[in-house]
């Protein structure tokens, strides 16, 4: 079930079971609003403080998947979940009261490409039933982590993503003939930097990572872009994205029609000001639970390659004036029956 | 192969293959000086900042644990790693060259367990022939990170730790009748949270923890404490401990002969002034590639559970008034042959 370098092909593909997203009140005015299973209008969840509001979004995320897929909480044998923040605050609070063994886990924003990794070959190899993988961001928690205080009203280069309040939850069962969409395989990303350093154009810092992961997931199956009917990032955003179609042309690959990127879709850039697009691991977290699975379950798409990718910013290692290494892993979903 | 609630046991138990543990200078002069590979004098590791320190210590860690064991980088599948840092800095930064496939994980200082139960369960699996399960922290980014700066010379309260300038690295690898020690078995930790938050005591806040864990694992396997030779918890230190050894007491468990922990064996609390002991995931880490993995290979002990406990200490957090959940992963190990 090894495939190639950093490959693996599942014999008995796991299936998404059950998905949930929940969003916030900027992402349910975008392209996508009607297809969130909640849009909440207060950017607080109820909490008192900014992380405290995105522990309750997961919190209620992985609720909501497991209430949509009439499962029971104790039969979820494993949560994989992260979001942004330093010491995955938002996930360690918000998972408390699941009471879910926990892999906690940091890949920037491809971290429900992590998690979905990690939670196919945990359900694939009979470790698990039920596992939930889950991602969330929060723009108020990730502009005071990474950026500036909201209140100073900075301005923003046009190059510049908009970290998605949002969050997205999938149940993944062994598996069976039925669900929202089978996970045949994966392709698990390493570190890539090519000494890149403006925090204010992640997209960029990501493109070779994004390019990186899925040369190989090529290389590793034997395939090129016509095998799959989308390939679709996490949060390169239009930049970003640019720059990984030109990569991929010096490859002889030709993506112009088979790939978007979760960030490009999220926002209506022409009304929403949000420059680049959107980013933060709930941008492709989200993105994947309300837009990408449906299309998959109705057969819209038969192959999708969903490659959430992550940029590892922080402001110590920026201030240091290191450069921002990207990362991205790669999921193959495909259309059951 | 699931057992219980959260514990696997592993038909064909993985193989600890090679270790390698290089620590700082103060750690070198502790009761473990000997035992490290390599006790670095620079806290510098040659670099311009303490993070690209704590980079280049898990960059040569993992190299070490390469050429110990007599292997191909290649042939090195994955990467389980992770430190304490915001946005895993010093893993990201640390991993770039190794270009190995990279799982990032976040356990604040149980990371090595929580690296080690998702190494033996990919491996055990047949998804990869050799994995590198690897933890670092360093004094410096620590406590810049979480406390004051260190030109500061803050007091520290007796209940405080001192972190563990340190990693440690082991290769995993599919069965086989020789090897350091096989891993037998996992039991994975859940976030605890008792509304702990003194952040100046955190073995207080990882007791618990380490208790559900430890519970759990007794639980799921239908053992007790006389199972095991010895059960080694991560850095709960002095206080943590004798919290620790209460609850069980209240379960009628007694672990006063049985039980020990890497942040009391790394320090002489009367000569270095460490206090209640080292702490950071670079404690347990390199206690294990140092300390605990030759007695099992020697025979000295049979069969530990090593059980990284972990403090989900935030400044945000903190500051915010939150208490301090904790998490704890245990591992067993057993002597081969």
């Amino acid at each position: 079930m090894q495939i190639g370098k950093a490959s693996i092909k599942f014999e008995e593909p796991p299936v998404i079971e059950s998905m949930a997203s929940i969003v916030g009140k900027k992402e349910g005015e975008g392209p996508l609003g009607k297809l969130f299973d909640v849009v909440e209008q207060d950017d607080m969840f109820g909490a008192d403080t900014w992380e405290q509001a995105e522990s309750a979004l997961q919190k209620q995320t992985a609720d909501l998947a497991i209430e949509k897929g009439d499962i029971r909480k104790k039969d979820i044998r494993y949560l994989f979940a992260g979001d942004l923040l330093g010491q995955l605050i938002a996930t360690s609070f918000g998972t408390v009261d699941l009471e879910i063994p926990l892999f906690g886990l940091y890949g920037a924003c491809s971290t429900m490409g992590e998690a979905l990794n990690l939670g196919a070959m945990t359900v694939a190899a009979g470790y698990a039933d039920k596992i939930i993988a889950m991602a969330s961001s929060h723009f108020a928690t990730a502009e005071k982590q990474f950026r500036f205080p909201l209140a100073y009203g900075n301005q923003r280069p046009f190059s510049a993503t908009w970290t998605v309040t949002g969050c997205g939850a999938v149940v993944v069962s062994k598996h069976k003939s039925e669900g929202i969409a089978a996970i045949t395989g994966i392709t698990t990303g390493r570190m890539v930097d090519m000494g890149y350093k403006d925090s204010m154009n992640m997209g960029a810092a990501m493109a070779p990572a994004a390019f990186h992961t899925i040369e190989q997931n090529f290389e590793d199956f034997g395939v090129d872009e016509s095998y799959y009917d989308k390939i679709i990032t996490g949060d390169l955003g239009e930049i970003g994205r640019t720059i990984l179609l030109d990569f991929m042309k010096n490859k002889d690959h030709v993506l112009e029609e088979v790939h978007t990127d979760c960030g490009i879709e999220i926002y209506d850039q022409e009304t929403q000001d949000t420059h680049a697009g959107g980013s933060g691991c709930g941008c492709a977290a989200s993105t994947l639970c309300s837009y990408i699975l449906p299309k998959i379950k109705d057969g819209t798409w038969k192959r999708v390659l969903f490659v959430p990718t992550g940029a590892l910013l922080s402001t110590v290692s920026f201030n240091e004036g290191q450069p921002i290494p990207g990362i991205a892993h790669a999921v193959m979903l495909e259309h059951i029956g």
